[in-house]
């Protein structure tokens, strides 16, 4: 079952700008990741509010991404500007466009 | 700016696949609007709940779109179906994997 996440992640205070740089980098990193269909980075209106939503080929694929070192010294490099997150979901990716044929 | 927008529709009790259903004939019209980079339908473990998330070339195609009477007539099969709606964000999309180049 392709595999999708999503969530709010607040930024500290101000520190948006460069959340949103670290998230980026780490989106550079995915496209050298077959399984990662999709790794999408969005801001709001809401101050400090940054969004990530994610399409997988599935769950394994997503969670054997937090393994490589690259990945880890990115997420570490990511949590001393987050204050927190909400609105987190796990999803079951029924279909849409955007995803490649065999996932759509 | 890339326009993005994602949210969680609560389905009617026991209306979950119904408006599921409802979502990909939606996002299948899509596949002929050349704005719509991405329509991502997606279900989670809590009951009744379809999340959708988007991506537009602006949000001018975005409000565009709602605008052809099949897509009225989709949002007009959804309606009964949909008990509430929350989470809803309005992004500007800043990058990410997955959409065309001069979007990412």
């Amino acid at each position: 079952m392709t595999y999708g996440r999503l969530g709010r992640f607040t930024a500290q205070p101000g520190g948006r700008d460069e959340l949103v740089a670290v998230l980026r980098r780490a989106a550079e990193a995915m496209h050298r990741d077959p399984g990662c269909l999709h790794y999408v980075v969005g801001t709001s209106q809401e101050p400090d509010a940054v969004w990530v939503w994610e399409a997988w080929t599935d769950k394994a694929a997503h969670d054997a991404s937090l393994e490589p070192p690259e990945v880890r010294e990115t997420i570490a490099a990511a949590m001393p500007l987050i204050a927190g997150m909400s609105d987190v979901a796990e999803l079951d990716v029924v279909g849409g466009k955007g995803l490649p044929e065999e996932h759509a």
